[in-house]
């Protein structure tokens, strides 16, 4: 007997008349929907809240662009290469979506998750030992913390007064004040909540799977990868970064000490 | 004397306290722009004309998702293969959004800003010229031309219709149906416009610059992808994706006759 | 004061008229060392010995190419979708050797360092404890298990008499014994040695550092690769691939059932 | 009827207790084949020539290591914001390796085949043609010129001494020689030959389809990124490179002079 196949897609079909995404018809969504909300239809297979959208613009909208970040680095040094792959030059600059700068979002929505999840007497403790472990094992805190905006990074207020004023039902705002209490407790000093893990608090409280946090970040990175390359083509820097990367790192022979 | 650099940008910079994007402070655009007016903002340094963000949010909603093309395919397999990479596995199927399939916008807006700078009265000659040009060569001509919609694309209909309501002034629509006539002419058959030169006429409408088509469509895939890896994890195709691809080409001995 | 900048490189240093590569002159590496020795110069700072050499090679001349593996679909797939981006290709294909399947060489070899590095005495029972903690985790071990070769990888038993005809020590050979025993006790059958556990192996005895065990796969893969895309350019599989796997995933409207 | 399908592959077939690649048992080829044999062998079908061998060697070698080329600092960078992702960080590296550096030497080898393919009565004429149509187009040359071996490339002279001692037919030296010679003639000056055109000269020479030359390149700069990596993970250098290209592209208002 055949193996039966359970395999299938429920994200779209195709005949030679009508495309049909998630049970209904394209060009019934097209000219309708943002692209936010087509984005979430797509994600959620139904029509996103209010909330829900309200959440997702402004995470999206405050992470597009931050600067000569290295993903942005890395996209001009590629297209300098290699003029002829646009689309090399965007992936170059998405695979640095990692774990440690952009992609911390999910791992501090895993703490969040954690914290909400547990019965509210016992969340400080919670978060005082997870907090704890974090730094016995010297590993970096995810959300927390940032080189530059070091008294907080000023995006992350603003997320979450706009959490608030939508209505956001606060479990995981709750959850990075007690998080942000335990750190303090801990280290003794103040360290600032990094723009991850309002994401984290915000994607959370919209209800998007903790999973597709980093698809979330992915996407508006991949925007403002768009807007970078743009600039370089009409003011190149590549160069001049490259040179001064370049500097930065002299040769020294081996056995040479500095 | 130093060499007097002029390299730098415009995007984006930060102090502890601020950041600020193309001149704005960034927390007084998080919570007013929507995501695709950030991105136009960003892209082209001024706020978005109604008619841009129209055309815009109807190409990228357009062209999110079009079911399991190669570029889906290749990204649930590399999934399959490092599920510890979710960037990587975006990145892989981004990297497919080329000249031939998805990423053939770009080339058909050449084809339409040369024959709407043409003066109108040797603008169907020039089309004809072009058809030949890429016949002789037989090359596919970039925008037409579908495996499955061989009637017509139903989203160029949809597209293109947007495009007159929204009033676009229709240089580019005009363009398109000059180059469709010509097609007709030379091929003595029609030839299906395809979703490439819907999305070519919309953005060129929009004032696009046309080296950002391709970004506008890699944004709109990624979004897509995230989708797409989503459903992966939650009902896994990418093995039975890859028996079944396997199994279609079969190993044959060099020298061997199939 | 400044801070004091220890960043460097050891590896390699230009003058107009010289190319140093850790402290050699490049020309009088090129026409001496083969590409293995020179990869394995470049990486350990000092000429490898015979052993290195020997294990090193034949790692990378087994795992080159294992037929139309889920990351040479990826990359075909891809050209397929931007020939004009032979890089973009390749990095597609790559970015599938992952923790699952081409990857899982260095899980292996982190199972083996820990037994080779207990006393002998316990080295039995560590096994069967970590065989164990993997079983009850619904984990895979790593370097165990294989869906086509059932009663062993041919290319295991081949790695594994290389490496003892070599001379090699034999710590991680014995190591992985002792493992395989431990399978069997805790299984109750056999469970098939994979070729990343043969990997693990020979690239232990020959010393090289577990981290860069998956750059040698990559590296390698690389080369197989480059096979593919040239045979793709010959001999197009990449449509029926698509195709097939497409097919191999139908559309279902959300809600119905199969 | 159904469509006769001609899709296969002659790479490689595997049973549970056979793994075949081009006809021959890989375990034969374990062991027996260097990596660059195999490579070859995969690659060409047949077993290289020596003179294949020593010129492929020659090159890889040449071009593993060049320093923090934008590649490697590309690569680098990726690992900084993305630890988790080993492939992820070589495969945003060798996506630079593009039409504009490394890659170059595919294009270069395009000139050099259409010289070579000329009578050789015509070849001066057609060189010095070739040179001005590149001048008028204010293209560069491909093979010509470098930022920092202003009289020459060292490996340039050193790679085509490992070619005449290896007996090559010498057809593309030659043709490398009348283009040097046209590129003075036509500019007035000597211009560089660069390590790209030697490239395409040695693998050329032996007989290496065009159309594979990219790979090769690829593949030697994969296993130089590999040691890249492995530098950065014990003296990591990409966020003082980082910081150096960030400051080096200053942020400007918009409508601010510098």
């Amino acid at each position: 007997m055949a193996r039966q196949s359970v395999a299938h897609t429920e994200l779209c079909g195709a005949t030679p008349d009508r495309i049909e995404v998630r049970g209904r018809d394209l060009n019934e969504l097209i000219g309708k929907l943002s692209f936010t909300e087509m984005f979430l239809f797509h994600l959620l297979g139904k029509s996103p809240s209010p909330l829900q959208l309200t959440l997702t613009e402004a995470v999206m909208v405050a992470i597009m662009e931050h600067g000569l970040v290295p993903t942005a680095v890395a996209a001009r040094l590629t297209l300098l290469g290699a003029p002829e792959s646009y689309q090399g030059a965007i992936a170059a600059g998405l695979l640095g979506v990692g774990d440690r700068f952009a992609g911390t979002a999910s791992e501090c929505a895993l703490l969040l998750d954690a914290l909400a999840a547990a019965p509210e007497a016992e969340r400080s403790q919670l978060a005082v030992a997870t907090v704890g472990a974090f730094r016995r094992e010297r590993k970096p805190l995810p959300g927390f913390g940032h080189p530059l905006h070091k008294d907080g990074d000023p995006r992350v207020a603003r997320l979450l007064a706009i959490a608030r004023e939508a209505g956001a039902p606060g479990r995981y705002i709750h959850a990075l004040a007690v998080l942000e209490g335990a750190v303090s407790q801990v280290l003794g000093r103040k360290l600032p909540v990094n723009v991850s893990a309002a994401i984290a608090v915000l994607l959370r409280e919209a209800e998007l799977p903790r999973e597709v946090i980093r698809g979330v970040v992915l996407t508006a990175r991949c925007a403002g990868l768009v807007g970078h390359l743009h600039e370089e083509s009409a003011v190149p820097a590549g160069e001049e970064m490259w040179e001064a990367a370049e500097r930065a790192v002299p040769y020294r022979r081996p056995g040479e000490r500095s």
